[in-house]
């Protein structure tokens, strides 16, 4: 199993990233990390990596966080974005880790085209904790102007995704939506509710589901567009960040005997829910795999991420996938 | 001052109405209450009401919440929230609070069409805290279909909410989208950027936010559309939840000598973020006052929504919005 890491594409540079690809390697015996960056830089770097499993492949740019995707794909042709997609389509990575500018990653992926049988528009997924378990968000930012039929497919992935990730047996995909009633929302919401009902897909959607639904545990696969998946999966961050610090604040702060003992199981609980322990964001729709992880990803994110690229190969997501996408109506050029 | 209260559109009927409405007049003496609801049964349950403090108007029909807002207001027109909206529109009232089923709230003063001059959409405003204050979040569900031209309105009403009845000097206004830049997310959030950028509002908007800037204190008003707003608002009960029962089970519980303690402060935490502590959410744009309240709503949360119904009006808040709407350039009868 060969994973690509753009090594050079977060907030942080190399640093996390072989640190990260150590720790991945020293867990799982089969796998393989080719790190992509600037040669020079990365062979002064992996002092700490197994010698015979790792690669270096040469790309000696690097594009910004606040780089336009687009004009950055074009005006630097040899960044380690776009080498890690050429090693995915030629076959000769698993998959790829990246914690580079998102829309990048995203037009990097789209520019190459290697989309599963039936997908037009990959999505990003997010997964979430619950009172039971884990959700399945998206799409959390690929897609802003989706047509029912892509939050159709994003289900069908989602759905995939909890089966074989997360070891759900009966996945049940509901819509992100402003009320449970099926007529309630703008008309992407209508129609692909309405889609979803008269889909193959029906006996699992379990319909509309609101935002107060996410953490609940009553559903596993929540769909929406990439818009307001976005601006959720950022809430989620902003308000876990100062709910925590409010109790740190108001709740443990006051306490004299048990502080310590309080202030270390709050720290636990912000740990479990920080962006890097969730081992980034599958891009779903690829053929192959894509992990997207936080631009200020650590070590320790890097680390999940490749763990969790090497399990999607593993669990043969994308062939589940195929199967499901093969189930539907096909779809025109146009949608 | 006058404030009709939708008595009997909320989950629990007339009890916390009325409730509420003892504690609001107890604290604001400029204060008239107009029960709206079924006489018969209003008539019983006013004891604990202050004499000469109050009247009632007769409005047997009910709105459930899960009815068809459209259909319902339609079939029963001797409805509550009917009935408030037009005290409103023949100034019998300076405002109005509902607990009701909201598409019926705001599809009612739709239909009575009492909106200020310049306003074709009004926006449900709620409010939100920061680490430094507070943030006014709209829209929150009024309008899911929003043109640019409607989001430019609500960051003049916002910034004006902020201005009257928040304290904030010069309200900072952002645009809710999924990254930093003026070209980033969907062509509402692009075009919409793009109309505050040149406007008489150009200097007080700060440009675009992203989700986790929401509780950050760095901004006073975001502007978004009413499927991302109410998903957003929704998702923050339903996270708050999570995240304190989280904090309950794995921070305060193992705790031995100071349990109690801590259990107390963090209830204060929930008291404080629970949707009924905010007073409800104002329905802005609207020529009169009009408060939507959770439909959850205890007697705390109608108390709180009848003393910022009254606030409003006493602050003059819709004067200040129609002063800065005139300074905005005319729109076509489409936008």
């Amino acid at each position: 199993m060969r994973i690509a890491l753009d090594a050079t594409g977060g907030d942080y540079g190399w640093k996390p990233s072989v640190a990260g690809a150590a720790a991945a390697l020293a867990a799982a015996p089969d796998l393989t990390v080719v790190l992509v960056g600037d040669r020079a830089v990365l062979e002064l770097a992996v002092a700490d990596l197994p010698a015979g499993r790792f690669e270096i492949v040469h790309a000696p740019d690097v594009i910004g966080m606040d780089d336009k995707p687009v004009e950055a794909l074009r005006k630097k042709p040899d960044n380690s974005i776009s080498k890690c997609w050429q090693l995915l389509a030629t076959k000769q990575v698993d998959g790829l880790v990246s914690a580079g500018n998102t829309g990048a990653v995203v037009g990097a992926g789209l520019f190459t085209r290697r989309f599963l049988k039936g997908i037009r528009k990959p999505g990003i997924a997010a997964v979430l904790p619950t009172y039971t378990g884990k959700v399945v968000l998206l799409d959390v930012g690929a897609n802003v102007h989706p047509k029912p039929s892509h939050l159709l497919r994003y289900g069908v992935m989602g759905a995939a995704f909890a089966e074989r990730m997360l070891g759900v047996a009966s996945p049940r995909i509901g819509l992100l939506n402003v009320g449970a009633e099926d007529s309630k929302g703008h008309d992407l919401a209508q129609e692909a509710n309405a889609l979803f009902r008269n889909s193959p897909l029906a006996g699992k959607f379990v319909g509309n589901v609101e935002g107060r639904d996410v953490h609940s545990g009553n559903v596993d696969v929540i769909v929406t567009d990439g818009f307001s998946g976005n601006v959720l999966l950022k809430y989620a961050e902003g308000l876990t960040e100062f709910l925590l610090k409010t109790v740190q604040q108001e709740v443990i702060l006051p306490l004299t005997t048990e502080r310590m003992t309080a202030a270390q199981s709050l720290k636990q609980i912000a740990l479990k829910y920080h962006p890097s322990a969730s081992g980034g964001a599958p891009l779903l729709g690829v053929d192959g795999v894509c992990i997207k992880c936080h631009g200020a990803a650590d070590e320790r994110a890097i680390a999940n991420a490749l763990t969790v690229a090497a399990q999607n190969v593993r669990v043969k997501l994308n062939e589940r996938i195929v199967e499901e996408l093969a189930t539907l109506p096909t779809v025109s050029d146009e949608e």
